[in-house]
Parts: structure tokens; sequence; C-alpha cells
């Protein structure tokens, strides 16, 4: 399981509904906020074409093709996910031409999970993001398996949401059953 | 009428549109991918709070609070806005808590359209981003009067979105009679 | 509490997963299926206006109207409520204009759920109709506490969605302490 | 092209908005406020079955599955479609399943149009609706060409709606096209 940490902010309600998902599985996560990603320059259409993906961003996407199950998690900011993860996956554009990494073909399949901190309202006004992520793993052939969406401001918040933290639980023995 | 362009791509399908739906009007345009806009470093619950806003994110941000209609431009980047809008907006986080900007109080009320190319099913796959830009507005105590959503991919491709031409010719002839 | 039941059989998994909602709790239910409920007939513009609220109907509006929480429990129909639902609020707009019901005054402020069942993508394609829940309760003033989406097709089917059963339990849990 | 008009008013802006639409263009209508169209009994799980679908909703049917174009014409009511057009669409799950009628194999493949008219915001708040129409083509394999949000409540409304008239009148001239 791969965890594709989107926060901008260390140990946050993100971080900790993350933990609680996880606990006790065996999982590799990185933190965009560690790495300097770059914005896509678009050359779709330009005649000498995307460059081959390099660097930093080449170490996360090796390692997240390598992984069966991809966990997104990030807080909502602006009613969609952190500028670093946009960021991450506008450069998705890119590995699309990558021809090594035979991007789409490994992509295709893998199990998506998504989880979300936000506001109050968040379970409402998350939706639309989830609909996005939910268009993302289409595209990509993707397995959407499912999402959480948290409630928290203040650090530590998000663990008095106790809907959301019961369905935590509930997945992560099911991930528990899965691994063992 | 300041016009916000977050595409990544010179004379792309997306300016062409905010062209021809500006056309003979008096508008004020900033590209967003000819600045380095930072990612933004969530301190809302850091004991030294947010720096203040500087640079050339600040002058941006004194120009736009200068108008009373703004048209946000982007192409869909996987379903949402591109990474180098998404990191402008991340950062009204911080504007929201520089004090002399007055951000919230001087952004309330203002007219938000949003003009949006994305690929042939964009008039579907567009709304979850239409959905979020109008929590964004909402949020922001901003009128969202409207949005346009074209469809192409090679550069000029739009033009040929007839529908949507026709629906921006007529949006272009309303702007003509407010600004006369 | 007041259960509205929109499900068109008896003892099926909507009905179900209500039950389990509400164990142990004091609450009224009507059965939309009981009542033969008529389309509403558009008289909004009609010079008589519109009839006042009768028989059945009335009695159903009545005691919905005394009620501070409303359940709303549907299967997921062609992803939206079921017929009868759609029916039944379609006559909201009827109540609307029978000014001895007091009908929008009265609406105002009630604490709203929402409880679906559909098939098995119905968490994901479920997510308009509760987009479309989220606009009634704005318009009626109502505050939209919270939604459940099981998935099941035979009936019985819903209690294996391990899931869902675990956020009821958690939500029955709330509503016992506070009707305590 | 076959016509399904759900509005429960006669001239209306749903009808004309519809008429704009087809104008010059050989269709026929069906107005489901002339049938009475009774509630699904949801037999799924019954011994003994669904009954067949006869009577007038037969004959519906049969007119509807000869077309290779059908446009579904609805005011929003309470941010949905009509009763009448929900419970016609209700009866669809027991079409299925009447083996004479081939429902299935003979919807897939058509092309399928919206017209809705609602209220001042109806473009925004008219969204739920489309993505739920989205969800009904994708499971019966239609193919969703398009669709019309009006804004109008008095009678003759919509056609002061000129961003809408100009779309209309557009797709008008493509249909013309076509049928030429």
């Amino acid at each position: 399981m791969f965890i594709i940490q989107g926060s901008a902010r260390e140990r946050g309600n993100t971080e900790q509904l993350t933990e609680l998902l996880t606990e006790g599985l065996d999982v590799t996560t990185i933190r965009l906020r560690e790495y300097e990603i770059e914005q896509i320059v678009d050359k779709r259409h330009a005649p000498e074409g995307f460059e081959p993906i390099e660097g930093e961003l080449r170490t996360i996407v090796e390692q997240m093709l390598e992984h069966d199950t991809l966990v997104f998690a990030t807080p909502l900011y602006w009613y969609g996910m952190s500028g670093s993860m946009k960021v991450f996956i506008d450069r998705w554009s890119q590995c699309l031409r990558d021809e090594q990494l035979q991007f789409k073909e490994r992509m295709k399949g893998k199990k998506v999970y998504l989880v979300v901190v936000g506001g109050p309202n968040a379970k409402m006004t998350g939706l639309a993001f989830v609909q996005q992520f939910r268009h993302i793993c289409e595209f990509m052939g993707m397995s959407f398996e499912g999402w959480i969406i948290g409630r928290g401001s203040k650090p530590g918040d998000v663990l008095e949401d106790k809907q959301t933290i019961a369905e935590v639980q509930q997945l992560n023995l099911q991930f528990r059953q899965l691994q063992s």
C-alpha cells in the first residue's frame, strides 16, 4: 500500500486520519511537501513533445507504479486537493508520454482510496472533489474503491468526528484481513 | 474586467476562447504561467501565523482587488483547474490572514465568470470543477455569474465548438452593453 | 423522529437499514406506498391558484410538521428518489401555497437525514441525489445533518455492507444519546 | 425525433423552449401529463416477477423504441425531473424485464438530449439532475449528447434568457442539417 500524502502540514488532521486508516499495515508513504515538484509545461502540441520524467519525480512515480493499492490523502483546500497534489497529478500528463514508464498500462487496475479532511461541512462540500477524483480514476482505468471525508480544523479535531472514525476503523479492519 | 489566465500554453484554446469572450472590451489580463507563485505553507495553526503577502503575488492580488468583474480562465487539467491556478487560489488562505489586504471584504460581491476548455466530454466531466468553483465563490461572498465550457484539444479546436461559440458571443454582447 | 419511507417494497434493504438506524428510538413511520398521492397539477400561474391540501396527504404533512427530525428513506431508483417520494415532494409546491399550513415557516430548521440503498456503486452514483436533496434542504431552510448510502440488491444484502453498518450504528448511538 | 414532455403545465416555459429547439423538424411528442402512468410495484425479488407492460404505457414505450433520438423535456421540480417523468422512468425497471420488448437492446445507442427549465439559479442547481441523467444514459448504453438548462418562472420568461436561446438556436440548426 502506497500513501501519497498531500498535506502541507506536519501531523495535521489529514496525516492523523491516514495513520488511523493504515494502523498495523505494511505501507510506504511519500509526503509531497518534501519534494519540489514543478508545474507542468504543457507540450502536448509542441513539435519536440514532452521531456522524459526525471529526478525526484521519477523516483516517486516509479515507487507508485510498483504498488497495487494507492491512498491519496489531502486536506480539502478550496474544495479541492492541495496545490502540491494537483501539481503532482498534472505531471501525469507528462508521465503518459514517457514511453519508458508505461504509465497508463501500469496504473490500470490499481485500487485507489481517497482520504480527505475539511471543515465542518466537508462531507457535503467535498463531494465535487470526490467526483473529480472519480473522473481521474476512470480515465486511468484505476478502480476507485472508496473515500473517507473527515471533518476538522485545528490539529486533532478529526479524532472527534466519530462517524468518520467508525468508518475508518472498519476499513482498517478490512485492509488487515487482506494483508494477513 | 480582470482576466486571470491559468493556461500553461500560449495561444491555446483557453486563451482563444477568452479572447472571443472579451473582444472589444476593456480588460486587464495576467497570465499565471509568467509568475513563479510558490505553494502555500499552511501556518493556520502555527504560533507565528502566516507571513504577509509580498512580491509578485501581492501585485497580482492588489490588481485583482481593484476590479469588480473577474474572469478565471483555465484548461481542464485532470478534471480541475490548472496547477498554477490552484497554487494561486491556495495562497488566498494566506491573503485572508494579511490584515492590510482586507481580502474577504474586498473580494465580496465581485462578479465572477469561469472559462474552461477541456476534451470532447468536458461539458459533462467539467461539472465537478464548476461545483468546486461555486463553493469557492460562496465562501468568498462573490457572485458566480456564469461559466463557459468549451471543447478542444489541438490549438484552435475550440473555435469549431459552435454551441459554445454561440454562447460566448451572446455573453460578449451582454458585456459590451454593460461597458458602454 | 419522523420517518418518511419511500420504498416500494416491504422489508427491503431500505427498510432494514432504516430500522438499524432507529433501533431503540421513539419514531413514527409513514410508508408512502400505502397512500395514493396524486401528481401535482402545476397551478403556480393559474388565476385560481392551487387548491388546499386535503385528505391523506394533509394527514401526512401535518404529522411531518409536528416533528423536529425527519428521516427520508428511499431506494435509489434510476439514481434518484423513488417515484412515490418524488410525487410526495412535488406536492410541497402546493403545500407552500396553502396558507393554513404555514409550511415553510414550520419546515424551517428541521433536522434532516437521508437513508438510501442502491446497487454496488451507489456510494458514488448516489451522490447526484445527495446533491439534489441538499438543494431541497437549502431551499426549505432545513438543516441537512447527514446521509447514509448502503449497497444491496437482494433483500438483506445491505446488512453485509459493513462499512455502512458501522456508520449507521455510530449514528444510532448519537441519536440515542440525544433522546435520552 | 421523439419528445417525452414531462411538464405538468400546458404552454409553460419547458414546452416553449422545446418548441424552439425542434422548430422546423419532424418530431413526435407525447405529453406524460395526458396519461395516467402508475407507480411501479417493485417485484424484482418477488417469485412471480414483474407483469408485462400493457396499455398506454406500452404504446408510449413502443413509440419511444422506434426513434433514434430522444428529447426528455421537464421543468426542474425540486431540483429533479417532474414526478410524472420519474414515475415513467421508474417503470423502465419493469420494461427491462418484459422480454418481448427487448428494452435494453433497443434503447442502446439512442441519442439523448435533455431540456430543463428552472428558476434563476437553475444553470447551477440543475446540475445534480444532469448528473443523474448521465447515470441513466450510461446504464442504458444511450449516448447523452447534450442538455439545455433555461431559466424562467412565469410562462414566457424563458424566451428572455438570451444565452440559452442562443444555444438552442445553434442546436436547432445542427438538427436541421442532420434531418435534411
